[in-house]
């Protein structure tokens, strides 16, 4: 099946939400999704874009049962490693589970390889869940390593009142 | 003792370059470092930065041995979640050890909260080694949730020889 990947647009943010949804329902946190595709529009299309995004897009004779010809998706942005400079991390890659198995999420994930190269990238990072054995041999077999593996890094998060409180105790100028 | 949390400056570059030179020594991973005080200051320090920094300081009477007044650092960027927006990553957070003991750390890392709050970010996150068990400590003490250990995330790389392979291997348009 031909399918084609591109840089996303503003008109696509209410598809790329959509999928949005469909990842944190695969991934059994459906009720953590507090954005909009209004957010989306004012977050990555501006002077600024705090993320850029790619589309996979199918012809229309091959649109989904749902009639989306837009079925896949990688959200990226820009970080920084203090041993390494500018790296780029990929937040979301996405492929709708009727389109799977073509070679689509390998071409997003290539695709934004391409851009980190592009942008003198070092590194293309992201984080994977342990119970997602398919996702994370995919990213083995094409050589990634699994740092928190090999190396034992962790991911920390404060927010809501621990974030809170923190902020509350920063000292006044 | 007294010390001051402030915004870092081009000219603090050399001194936060020293630092993480440091740091990296501390992770047992100094040969790691591959950037440079310059890097860091046309990095940070243009229209666009890359990253965000919080240095502390202790008036000159109570300089380190070596005659440092520059002696922690906090450096951070701004990232996006899919599911929450703006969010804060930090990056660095680091004491000289002859000033440890004394609330430093603790107040750059809430001087970041109150950057990140600002912000309106919903997350300040960051990611720790599994053997640093006093850094776990302090931030398990302010609140911080373990994602790595709660929900099983893992941090994935691809870099050098499987970073170019995937790029290699995007479609051509």
């Amino acid at each position: 099946m031909a399918f084609k990947i591109r840089a996303a647009t503003k008109e696509d943010c209410k598809e790329i939400f959509r999928m949005i949804t469909e990842l944190a329902v695969f991934e059994k946190m459906p009720d953590q999704v507090k954005i909009s595709h209004e957010e989306l529009e004012s977050s990555g299309f501006c002077e600024n874009p705090l993320f850029g995004c790619l589309v996979a897009e199918v012809p229309e004779e091959h649109k989904s049962k749902e009639g989306f010809t837009v079925v896949g998706y990688g959200l990226y942005f820009y970080t920084y490693s203090t041993w390494r400079g500018r790296a780029l991390h990929l937040e979301d890659l996405y492929v709708m589970p009727e389109f799977r198995g073509r070679g689509i999420g390998k071409s997003i994930l290539s695709k934004v390889a391409e851009v980190a190269k592009k942008m003198q990238c070092a590194r293309l990072q992201l984080s994977v869940l342990n119970w997602n054995t398919p996702s994370r041999d995919f990213y083995a077999a094409k050589g990634a390593q699994d740092l928190t593996a090999a190396e034992g890094w962790h991911l920390i998060r404060f927010d809501g009142q621990s974030l809170d409180n923190l902020a509350n105790d920063a000292p006044k100028d």
